[in-house]
């Protein structure tokens, strides 16, 4: 099966570690291709990018045929519109972090990027009724770059966010910490989930079971932001 | 004060109308100016327009000087991008609706436009933490369009609907229906609250209280989608 | 419009500050009348006092004619009690603080007087169902005559409380904090909100509207406890 | 022990009926008082007459020593007031009637007496945090005088209505409805439980185990609203 | 009337402990019977004992004819297992705790043995839908052993725990702290329940009342683990 | 890799079901071994059953070497506990079901066997913090025998339950239902999710990902409920 994989920033270092951590999830029969959107902010420093990344991801997947999509962004919108524009399942890192990891405990906690990104996680895992679950959401204090470029750094400082954690269940709450998963669980003895490989296996998962959303009939969406 | 209103849709007649309903809202010494976005879809038919319209919302806002703003969307986002974009207070009426409404009653019952509407404007009110005090969100069926060009149909309809509400208190919940408060109200001897005109009046009273949300400091917004 | 405020203690000095907030607060034609209860207690120190004076507070509005009326104690009972005895809308402290602070951050935090009324506030915003965007409620430590009496001090430790806030947007938990908001955001660069002044401004913006309470039709009220 | 019974109204053969209930359901060595207040409305007819209600029970209770209270109206406030008045535990049957009937299921239905008593139980039981275990509130459309009055045609009302709940244990909601649980379970085969009765078990419970309240230390209660 | 107590582990000096409390609790006319389990794991260390002491308590429930079932066991499963095989009603302590904890205060604290004990007891709670009147559940540290062989420190241990609540009312949180109330009370001057006392007197509030609960025809019960 | 399933029940036609249903959705290189309990109930007809049966199902995890253990039945206990016999992830269908539907739509709906069980599901997803995407539990009114006897008829009847359901996803909620997503999908035009498919797709991808629950050092488990 062929999985599209979307970064929703444009640092370079992150889609690649994004792809490696999704290349190394992905079982052999599976291809991905990972893809930054052509237009749009370079990293996603507040809500005005968050909201401007998801037109190009979105151009990305209106563009791009593949059995399965994954959004490898954390608590970032867009994953109904998405859906809208095709029948492959279209997967969110944000719910397939959490899912997977409700399998491995009752409650987990959420290590993500900045002070400002945890309100909007908590938020998103609100809206995504993934609440219950979630025992807190601490922040690393790391933003993409940080995460990207300095990595034996990065592992040091979510590993010592994580050790803060009231659960044993950790997830990755950025897709920049994509491919970090054993090195935290090396340093602190806690289950750690990366949320891009949740993503890619549920990907799969569906795939092998013939399972997609339902498609609710739409007209043909209109009116992209880039067009006159 | 000047307050400017921005309806996410291009349906011209729906800008006049969320326009008037507005200035009939609006204190002697308050502009209205009500805009539509230059780019975008014409018409709110999914979640993909609703996302590339709030790029044409923002865009508005940040070239817009206004004391306040009014988004005249109900179960949009945009609402937090919004607000770094402008010192002044932005208020989503999906919002004002419901907490206008809050004080009139208990609960409140949220009449919607289409069937599809509904479970969108669920989702938007359980991220506002609105949801413990919303008995239901009923659909009236009609879109936009039917809102706007049938006006008297789309007010017998509302009217069908809000009586099916079990709360007496109902917000409108589509800035298609700005203006028709007073109509189903006679019609149904309900409290009908309509969400443009309450932002409107709790803009002005932010305004009148010398209250603005606190400007978490940002660096400048960039990668607006539709530059290259 | 003529709004009618009404002061649940009978601390003079109470009553001053609460009147000259709301007038502070009303628009040019909106008249302000500031009343504390004829009979009851001087002030709230417990469950009991705060039930008496409810009854006070409903015979200063059951007799006082007005186009709105503002219960101007936080977390006390009885709105929907005096809503029964005028036409006009009753707006409660306790709601409009809150509610207007919403417009303002997904989430606030109440700060109130003694560690004794947190609880009390905790339940009212509980059954108000506006306990989800709650963050906490926090306690000064002052009851209504340091407040009221030492006013200097009183901004201080209300501002010291309100460092401890997680949140942005802080709510003012006590009618003896009216006047207090601008020091007290001065003081701490958070966003702040008194309950009074919100009133005032939710009571003209209803008035504007046209909106007032569904009138549920009910036979006489009878059996005030002062008369036998 | 001496529990006192306080019926909130003034209806002779409401007090008559829940002072039989409470004597049907003591223990030998205990003895029950059942009194209704010497001021305040003879019927409950609305959130008025309720809170004026309270201050004729608190009257009593701070009078009549007793080892234990039973506040025997449903929905009604005044029981936090009322253990500051009185070192025996205060019992209110809204709480007792849910609680007892939680052993015999894990939700539970209320049946209440008038369609405008409905929402004031469901407010009533989220403050007091027994709403997740109740799986309604249905009203048997009788006021206390129809449920006093007519006996008969009561208990089949309440039968009646009781049938449509969705759970096997159903609680009497209603002061009214004192005595008449065997009858309705009788005619429905449900599991019916009466406030009354369980409030004189679990007072029985209290002080038998030497149970009460915790005193917070305070000062004499002042205020009470029929003095000048 | 009998009550039939089952303490769900084998350690004797445990089952002595509740016999005792249940005893000390029980009215005049009541018998009570203490036993545990012939079969099944002498201390519950974790999920697999508590669910295989379930079999030996649902054994003895069978064969031993009684007017009420105690279950002595705090958070362990099995309540409505053992309501299948009996008529008379089956009160766990788990609920009877913290619902007779209920009428002493709005909120309650639940002291528990182990660390490990404590989120068992906590999504406990959750199926109970008791979790949101509970403030808290705080580890004392101590096993049943150790509560059961050295009692003094056992006492001073638990003692120190209930300080940390953040409420007036403690609820003992474990079989095996039956009998210790009084003293923790009077060491730490809040408000103890304990389980076992609790749910005897709710077992004969029952018997007075004539309430059982209702018996949902079934065929007779098979497979018990330890036959072949 | 190696995935035990285990039955609950004893009924072979639901073994072999459920072992078709696992078999089909495992990679190649998975191999599924398909075992139900050695002693316990053959059926499943009550609370008292289902305690049952988690000793045997215990018993064939502690004796059963494997790479992650699947647990067929649709709410029961036991998870918990199995996960102390092994060092194996061990998968609940009652979770595995929701969790994957959870990526195909917000909410979701689960079409159970006979209304005893409905009650007993809605309980254990409250426990499991699944309860907020749940939005209802459907009875088909079949029980196991029904389910694995009677196919054809057993696909009607679970299709048209389906249909009743508010959301577009439907989950399988009884281990009988296995194998029969396929056809209920086709009859109803809905998104159908078998959770013995999925379980068997989410050991697989804890498998692949090295992920498992981090072993909580315990001593040896004792007390089998069938040795003396």
């Amino acid at each position: 099966m062929e999985i599209l994989v979307v970064n929703p920033n444009r640092v370079d270092g992150c889609t690649l570690l994004i792809h490696e951590a999704a290349r190394a999830a992905a079982a052999p029969g599976t291809t991905v291709t990972t893809l930054a959107p052509r237009r749009g902010p370079a990293e996603l420093t507040g809500h005005c990018e968050v909201l401007f990344s998801a037109v190009g991801v979105l151009e990305l997947i209106a563009e791009t045929p593949a059995d399965a999509v994954v959004m490898a962004g954390f608590g970032e919108p867009g994953k109904e519109a998405a859906q809208e524009l095709t029948a492959a399942p279209v997967l969110d890192i944000t719910e397939c972090g959490p899912l997977l990891a409700r399998t491995l405990g009752a409650r987990f906690t959420i290590v993500t990027s900045t002070a400002a990104a945890a309100p909007i996680v908590e938020d998103r895992l609100r809206t995504l009724r993934l609440d219950a679950a979630c025992a807190g959401v601490l922040a690393s204090g790391l933003g993409v770059p940080d995460l990207v470029d300095h990595r034996e750094e990065a592992v040091t400082a979510v590993a010592d966010t994580a050790r803060r954690a009231a659960t044993e269940v950790v997830v990755l709450g950025c897709g920049g910490m994509a491919g970090m998963a054993a090195d935290v669980a090396a340093a602190t003895g806690l289950v750690v989930v990366d949320g891009v490989s949740a993503a890619v296996k549920m990907a799969e998962s569906l795939g092998a079971l013939g399972l997609a959303p339902g498609l609710t009939p739409r007209p043909p969406v209109t009116g992209w932001p880039f067009t006159t």
